[in-house]
């Protein structure tokens, strides 16, 4: 607490990212990071790009990275928007799309920013609660409101809509941004970007950070037809003008067109997930179907809290979000490397 | 024009920054990018944070930079913040500091995007008329507001205050921040970050995009007590918790660290300043006292458009800044290379 802070500083909650241990050897499966490097093409172009020219400013319109990603996805330029991470594209998506009259809704359980971009950007809001089974009822965010944004797969849910669903979600509501952030799109569902070109109030959003292996290069990306990436280019330009590093643009770009590359570690995270959740059946866990690159478990007998707590002493880290009474006795597990997963379940036959 | 625009979307201005020309062989002169290299041990470190970890989220409190900045200056680390660009730094500083019930003041002529700040954060504000000789003064900036920013050396003027105008300036501003937007502080100036341990209302932005050859980089940072950087802190965190990449965290580390090869290209273009300043004397032009990397120019005869454009067929491109009418004839232009600023002095004999 400061006297010199704003009154909308000393309002905020920020977020609390998950751990970033500085002790090493730990098993980490706290953040869905992906346990595969990014391509190696990747690190030839971010060595290409490491020379004399980074005294100069990188191009603030980003155009070879956004010509590239519309290529892949077969849209125009016009119609991709790149920033600083994910978070920072939704957060330019919540100021010029979403802060409406009427108020934004979102899932009650999900991810664990969007209540904080309403607190930072004074965003009239409404939760939805989720079904008793933690997945969304589409049905529930129709009628009078400021937008909807909602993860596909949810987080930390892991629960999938299939695209029939997102399409009635966009025509329940003709008037609003419908904001679709696909942060886990790649590991088994099905993107919303196919529906841009039908769609003018379908904004896409997606990541480097999990299927692309980049989470420490920090670029993300949205999709959504000119006018509305137009109208995040006016908040980006009236913020940062310059968000993506000269590295950040090549090696995102390296990414995205080494299409052949992508495939591969999202089939065995995909593989894994399903072998993963049958061993922690097996131990007595419940867990949702999750789409994503964790699942999200609760145990019949022991507390979540006391798992995690165990699991830490034997150096494996998992995410135990205690934000929403349903889900306080759950955790959130990352799918880590194949001896990664090994080692959390050992970790789980000595402690259950 | 998008009927889906927040009422914010539509009423924004957008900073337009200076060209980034895709032609090469262009003598760029524009946008105040250093003429040198950075470091060696930059582009060695950045080599260094370059493999498998790209996958894994870097440190989301930016430690280990923030540590060598603290240390470089004779500060603790949460006396410092870091951020993506100084734009970002500055756009947290608005919103958790200088967002006041009072209105903000700044000089009239600025940094062009302090204006487009306040519509973002929608922050009451008053611009204060310059000397006619284009300088400020620091008793104009006293009295009832909200905070008080200003560029020291001013931008686009290059008019430098001494420190104990700076003082004075927090003197009498004891209970709202003074923000010093040091961006140019390198090139002849003496950083206020030397009042920070005094003062409670000081806060100091930098940047590793001009002394530090690093606009290719996006890293600014900002010093202040450790109560303002909370502030900070608390914006950042509900914004973007992740804002510097791996290797922009590396490369700065090493900018900073590598305090010998920092001094000489900051000698060269002091230097270069006074030579080419003596021969746009001869050529009819006059100039502030700037000491920053530019001069800001007015000829006796012809227009500074005229000028512009004549430059421009020559490949040579200048900033013509035209928001003030007092300024309205006069050219910002960069301290490029040795070679460079002869390529600017040939093609104005031609056009004079």
């Amino acid at each position: 607490m400061s006297r010199f802070w704003s009154k909308l500083a000393h309002g905020l909650k920020p977020y609390v990212p998950g751990e970033q241990p500085s002790i090493t050897n730990l098993v980490k499966l706290n953040t869905n990071e992906n346990p595969y490097p990014p391509s190696p093409k990747v690190l030839a172009a971010m060595a290409g790009a490491m020379d004399a020219d980074l005294r100069l400013y990188p191009d603030p319109s980003c155009g070879a990275l956004r010509q590239s990603l519309a290529d892949y996805v077969g849209l125009q330029k016009d119609q991709v928007f790149v920033g600083n991470g994910s978070d920072e594209v939704l957060a330019h998506a919540f100021q010029a799309l979403l802060k409406q009259d009427e108020p934004l809704i979102f899932p009650e359980i999900t991810y664990g920013f969007y209540p904080v971009f309403v607190d930072l950007f004074g965003i009239n809001h409404r939760a939805v609660p989720l079904a008793p089974d933690l997945s969304i009822l589409v049905s529930d965010y129709a009628g009078n409101n400021g937008g909807v944004i909602l993860p596909n797969p949810n987080a930390p849910t892991g629960c999938l809509l299939p695209l029939q669903q997102i399409r009635e979600l966009l025509l329940a509501n003709p008037d609003r941004v419908v904001v679709i952030d696909e942060a886990y799109i790649d590991f088994g569902g099905e993107s919303a970007v196919a529906l841009v070109p039908e769609f003018d109030n379908l904004l896409v959003v997606q990541t480097f950070s999990k299927s692309r292996s980049l989470a420490g290069l920090r670029v993300g990306m949205a999709f959504g037809q000119a006018h509305l990436i137009a109208g995040l280019e006016r908040v980006k330009n009236s913020f940062n003008p310059y968000p993506l590093s000269r590295e950040a643009l090549a090696g995102a770009q390296a990414a995205v067109e080494d299409v052949d590359y992508f495939n591969m570690p999202c089939q065995a995270i995909i593989e894994r997930r399903q072998q993963l959740s049958q061993q922690l059946l097996e131990l007595g866990f419940s867990m949702t179907d999750s789409k994503a690159n964790f699942v999200f478990v609760e145990h019949e007998r022991l507390a979540a809290a006391e798992i995690a707590a165990a699991l830490r002493e034997r150096g494996v880290i998992v995410r135990h979000l205690t934000s929403h009474p349903s889900t306080v006795n759950r955790l959130r597990i990352s799918i880590g490397s194949e001896s990664e997963c090994e080692a959390l379940v050992a970790a789980l036959r000595e402690i259950i």
